[in-house]
């Protein structure tokens, strides 16, 4: 019998756990999920002969050492900054880890001897980063096998809840880790376009947009993180072009660029006053002292809209110009936000929520065509444990522990999945789970 | 006989040198001046029969060891990230220590065994910070010893181009460390204003501007760093209103702000193709790919502003829109703007620089009058090397060493200068060097 440990038994990990599961009496596992509250990991084993939920706490070094040293292969849904830990550790005791967070300077620099004891510490294989690996390596590789030169490659992906239930002013919900949504952006996005270098510092993140089409809905991209360093990645180092962007409904970003112009999410300081102020004050506290002026006038001011603009009615919504207390002690901007908006934008129960993805390649074919490849992708969620985000994020996971303890996987050392071995028996697997691409070609 | 050990012979030692070396016969001290340039150093130190030149490398810590243990007091004007070795090599052989720079937290951390060891390790004992504090607290405690309640504080300092020299379309020169100019104000500016708290982030910051009037010539003020500690350390720390900010000449912020929005002072990440662009090409890697629109059109679309505007003539003044090479390796888009204003913002031969700086309060007096003081400092620099920044920066610290050898103060630990016993001699003292503080109150 195998013994896959999986820590954290939040709110990703609900597909993942269920596709563990239902593959532990044929493949022979044992599922342990550990997570800091035992009621929560215990909830998503339920009763199966197969599973247990423990107590895990990644700072009681003697426990996580004791329950890593009984597995086979660990899957970590740790917060990102946890992983190193839980990397060392399966290190120690020679075991494969897996995770869906963007590899760090410090897993990568376990790579020699991850390597030497023949291990593999995949990362990176979730939804974005992940899925969009997978599908976007699929592409460029048939596309080199095909001889064609690919010119330019933009790769979009976003979270969001399904159009039927998008029904507040923001046209946004949350679908996975709010605090990510707040401080999403902060440093400098840097991509390449028909050669030149391109910049983009937070406070122009947000206004610096393009265009996308999905199943007939357009939706706006703002640039994501930095891109350049994918060309060696995807093995497209003299690509002219090449963008990776996150995806949010039109109208979005203009509006959020208000919270990014005033400083309301920075992360960086503790507000002086945020356990006794209310959220009025907060706002007020961001904008120029005035003897007469309403915080409504000043703010409308210094955004250049109206008091009566869609804008100032959106911030209005979420009660930031209301006298509720904010109540958070010792609170940052960021921390004051997201107490706020996990209320405003909480996903209803029925809601569902939704993945789109797409991939734009210009490329030239061996027959001397210019063309445009859009793959796009759709995934509903189910529900509101079992979510189009859950799905896109755990499935990857599951699926490549699979493969793993079968043995149908050689790759060692530290990893980001852009291996044929990696991305064909994943890519092909996700269909049965409604994970599918869509391809159309335009000359 | 004492000894005096000076590290840091650069721009700003000038007029320190020159004030130990003119005591050090009548106090009966040898000053040693230290630099990394030795020709530097002996440059400075002449051939002055109680001077020596050495060379000095605070990393070199057999050597720094050698050196600081043969002194009795030491002056640090190295960079601020180099002063904790300098303390740490103090602390080891029971020598005080004296900075102009800001008390950093892991100096503040050295207090007690400071204190213990019956040392003082003064901070901020320059310009700004330094004569800043001296001459506040001296108004602070008088009018508080007149029973007089005040209600608002505002300081002000600002480093510039003598008005008879200030000839260029920015209305600025460096008279001050350059690095220091470019990345000025990152990070969050923290003030309080009739008992509101106000934040400023990075990118609003040149647009956060109050009016100062010195000398009949008005100047604009952004806020500087986070003014509400300073309420603790002034002993006012119930005074609803206290802002310190820095003095530019009008219209010089609104267009650094064209910077700051581009994204130009980022010192966080190193551009790809530094060496072989030109100034041209790194601002268009701040603005938006178009196949049309020149440099020149986007830039001024950007900024809301028209192509023929004196924000764009300005811009263009410096090299941004030509094709000269930036020819930097390896650099950060602040070391890029760095290098082309060190040419471009340098002082001329002849040119002299400025010091103003204007303390605003506000009380009631103990009669029931409503008052406003302003206290106001104007230096003009002698020469290129007599400067006034020089002459601020340095003679503070130098002043303050001559107290401290002739037992004249009993503070030990680790502060900042806001005690009777050192602003009252300082201030007197810099009165013979033309730092003279003139005094309007009005009711």
């Amino acid at each position: 019998m195998k013994h896959i440990l999986l820590l954290g038994a939040g709110r990703s990990s609900y597909s993942l756990i269920q596709y563990l599961l239902a593959h532990a009496t044929t493949e022979d596992w044992h599922v342990t999920v550990g997570d800091f509250s035992v009621v929560l990991a215990q909830e998503k084993v339920g009763s199966h002969l197969r599973g247990s939920a423990i107590h895990f706490d990644i700072n009681d070094t003697a426990l996580a050492d004791s329950e890593i040293a009984k597995a086979d292969v660990v899957i970590s849904l740790l917060p990102p900054s946890l992983h190193f830990k839980a990397a060392q550790s399966c290190l120690k005791f020679n075991k494969h880890l897996l995770t869906a967070s963007y590899i760090s300077p410090e897993i990568k620099s376990l790579g020699a001897e991850v390597e030497a004891k023949g291990l593999l510490f995949l990362n990176e294989m979730g939804l974005d980063p992940g899925i969009d690996h997978l599908s976007a390596m699929q592409i460029i590789e048939r596309l080199k096998a095909q001889e064609a030169k690919i010119s330019a490659f933009r790769s979009y992906t976003g979270g969001l809840v399904a159009p039927e239930y998008d029904n507040n002013p923001w046209n946004y919900k949350f679908t996975w880790n709010p605090r990510n949504v707040v401080l999403a952006g902060q440093g400098t996005a840097k991509y390449i376009i028909n050669g030149q270098y391109k910049y983009v510092p937070y406070n122009r993140l947000f206004t610096h947009l393009e265009d996308v089409s999905i199943q007939n809905i357009t939706y706006e991209g703002y640039p994501n993180r930095d891109s350049l360093m994918y060309r060696e990645i995807y093995g497209i180092a003299n690509i002219p072009t090449l963008l990776r962007g996150t995806l949010r409904k039109r109208g979005f970003c203009q509006s959020w660029n208000a919270f990014v112009q005033l400083g309301m999410t920075d992360d960086s300081y503790v507000l002086e006053n945020s356990a006794n102020m209310t959220y009025r004050e907060f706002t007020n506290s961001f904008l120029q002292y005035s003897k007469v002026l309403l915080v409504e006038e000043k703010l409308a001011s210094l955004l250049g809209v109206s008091t009566d603009s869609e804008l100032i009615k959106k911030i209005d919504w979420l009660g930031l110009l209301g006298h509720e207390n904010a109540g958070l002690e010792r609170a940052t901007p960021a921390q004051v936000m997201q107490r706020l908006l996990e209320k405003k934008w909480k996903l209803d129960e029925g809601d569902k929520d939704m993945i789109v993805m797409q991939h734009i390649f210009e490329y030239e074919s061996a027959q001397g065509d210019f063309c445009t490849l859009r793959s796009s992708l759709v995934v509903k969620g189910e529900n509101e444990q079992d979510t189009a985000m859950s799905k896109t994020v755990g499935l990857p996971l599951g699926i490549v522990a699979k493969l793993l303890l079968q043995g149908k996987i050689d790759l060692k050392g530290v990893h980001i999945p852009v291996q044929k071995q990696i991305y064909e028996p994943v890519l092909q697997e996700l269909e049965a789970y409604g994970v599918n691409f869509s391809e159309i070609i335009t000359k």
